[in-house]
């Protein structure tokens, strides 16, 4: 039994301190690196491919809307084309920080309300996928588990990575329960432990309204601006490697 | 005799529209093209790549500094680490337009106040070359003749390209008269034609008090949001061709 | 009979030129200022609020989504509370360029998506509306005639304007067919003349499906990015004056 | 004896945070609020005027260059027309939320570089003032003691407060040592209190070579974004007050 678990770094911008990349670093096994334009510049990109690689973790890019003020959180209302072009422009650039350290870029994971947007609706979902297919086709698409980004993945032939959250309430459909909402975030460190638990041993999540449902996870998400995020990861990487689960970056196929 | 003509392009941005990039395609044999700090963005960079291959074109990447409202002509206090990164950033996000359309990055030229600061200020002649020399090594440097920039590039072993202006004043110690200062821009097209066959075929140029002093060009620039450029270029051009001189790239050395 | 025509000007944004302002000032009665978010910097707006006040014209606010790559054309999801505070800074600061050149700021239009998202949407409509009454309450607020923005400013006691487009087609709900759409944009200046003289004199116009519906128009809109807009303008007017139209600022109440 | 103690606030830009607002406002007496060019936003203004009004501070405005990343300290080659533009617009859209809360803007402070420009170079001096001349007249002038900048909004006749720091080190002409210089910033809170006192009771402070100089501050500045910032200021103000020093914001002369 095995599970990746990764975090969103390199969240800072200029002097905008974010996170606790440091300690993250020591925690988690794959990192989603901002790329400049949800978050990140591109100081904050050379320092965090290197503190990645040091860390010998699997680093991965981290597109997301042209947004900072709303952190590329807010919809934007981009064509599936202006979509792929800007997620070409953002691998691009972190690619390039990838080579001059010498590092691979092994993963990719849409940011924000791209992500969510890319998960229910398919031209998106195409556009990622597309984008990734012609930049970084060995590159892993992380997304959401069972959405409709995994199914324009897989459709291209790309490595898909499944990903849950640990931390967060699910719907019915399986879809995370809006942060605007009560409860959406566990509450304790307890909670999230034994959903981690629940998923990655179980391959089950228990919804709002009590259901347990099925869900298959390769990765586990982290919110790397999160409160205490690192000390949280740290207790459930802990008890995930008691119960005999191997934690370790996504496998990539020959 | 051989000379390249560059031009800026690519420097539409959303629907703000700069420049008559499809005319100056058929007319020059390097193209510059800005990477979405100054000026671009990745909608633009992305057709714009596309428009310089099927032209058979250079293509080159065009770095500024971040700063659109500016254009990239106001000077910025940043340091050469900053430089450095902001390079490497930039090229990595036309590098990954490059690669889509399967086309070589074959130039870099920094654009406005950095290639300016780059010509006299030794560091930051460093910090450039350093992030070809990292992130292309096979690349052209373009830079402005006898300055700072080429010796940067050359100590680093870079294939450089010295630059001439066939339309700009100069001063006695080879640098362009700024733009503030009247005159510093050629009144006539025959003036341009007369100081480009000056220039690439006895290697000398007329300064504003009138003295000759010698310059070698490699490659003739012309600034892609002038007045009739696309003309401009096209009897240079044509004068040349008359005149015996090959306009063609620069040829990229084994 | 009276009628105001208003256009979108200081759309520049720093070497980026766009629209014909000064030959739209001649035509129009009613100018709208951007106000740095979608187009406009503070140059823009110093010397677009001179021009304006030169030919007499009524100055208005044109705030818009932080957007410039997607000229604020591009849906943003943005809670009413931050396009209230959103407003309230652009209004402020086209405020202070009036202040500074001793002219009332007169009325206030929400550009692109914003102004599409406030004709349907009453949340973001009262956002929009309070922001003005909070701000500027004398000012005229200008919307698309017989939506959610005309009501919500009715509702606070404002004083609104109107809004009718001599040059786009409606669909049976009143409602403008998107630009996506074939023959969304009136083809020949003829069908703008006289959909215009319908509007203003016939207080109805013709849909897509070639019915007739009544609209009210206390103000025509052009686009002041739009091809010869200055000449169908011109054109538009004369043939108005023609028909004993006074074009002239909406009145403000007393 | 009286003195002022301010400190810049509002510099959080979305989900990007910063300071400790909250806690500086108990301590302080003026409130430089950051206008959403190199840090804060709309939201971040709105707050910060509601919570500088709740603790009856002095509220003024904070402009700065358009540069987020580099947080408005790197120097950028702007001409004095564009700085007064700049500086307008600043101004003005804080004053609209000053407007909406019924509080007047007191004063008003350039940041970081542009503050830095302005204490020498007499043309961008005279820009800044002649702005808070043209939009807020009754405004207090808030500039480096004995500077360009005092000489520009006195020769104007605007009322102006000498600015001293308890916290850096000053060269034998009286200007801050580069940050970028080791001993820039005081070692202990004891030094930072004792410099204060000797400001404030001595009108004199000690070189970097340990020469006294002879200085007049109307007010002290503190850095937000400084560590532990709220509970030094808290400390510097009480020992003022101890040494009866009345700790109240700069009188507006009638």
């Amino acid at each position: 039994m095995r599970i990746d678990i990764n975090a969103d770094v390199g969240e800072s911008f200029g002097s905008f301190k974010v996170g606790e990349d440091e300690e993250l670093f020591k925690v988690i096994t794959s990192a989603n690196i901002a790329c400049g334009f949800h978050a990140g510049d591109f100081t904050v990109m050379n320092s965090t491919v290197q503190g990645a690689k040091k860390n010998n973790l699997s680093i991965g890019a981290h597109p997301g809307f042209p947004d900072k003020q709303g952190f590329g959180r807010r919809n934007m209302n981009m064509s599936p084309n202006e979509i792929y072009e800007m997620i070409i422009y953002q691998i691009g650039a972190l690619k390039a920080f990838c080579q001059i350290h010498n590092v691979q870029l092994a993963h990719i994971k849409p940011h924000g309300a791209l992500y969510n947007m890319a998960a229910i609706n398919s031209s998106i979902a195409r556009a990622v996928a597309r984008a990734i297919y012609d930049i970084e086709p060995n590159a892993i698409l992380f997304g959401l588990s069972n959405s409709e980004i995994i199914v324009a993945g897989k459709d291209l032939g790309l490595q898909t990575a499944q990903e849950a959250f640990a931390d967060r309430l699910y719907d019915e459909e399986g879809y995370l329960v809006s942060r605007t909402e009560p409860n959406a975030v566990l509450a304790t460190v307890e909670d999230v432990v034994n959903q981690a638990l629940r998923i990655v041993k179980g391959n089950e999540v228990r919804t709002k309204t009590g259901n347990i449902i099925s869900i298959h996870a390769d990765t586990l998400c982290f919110h790397g601006d999160g409160k205490n995020v690192s000390s949280i990861v740290k207790k459930v990487r802990m008890v995930l490697e008691e119960n005999n689960v191997k934690v370790a970056p996504v496998e990539l196929s020959k």
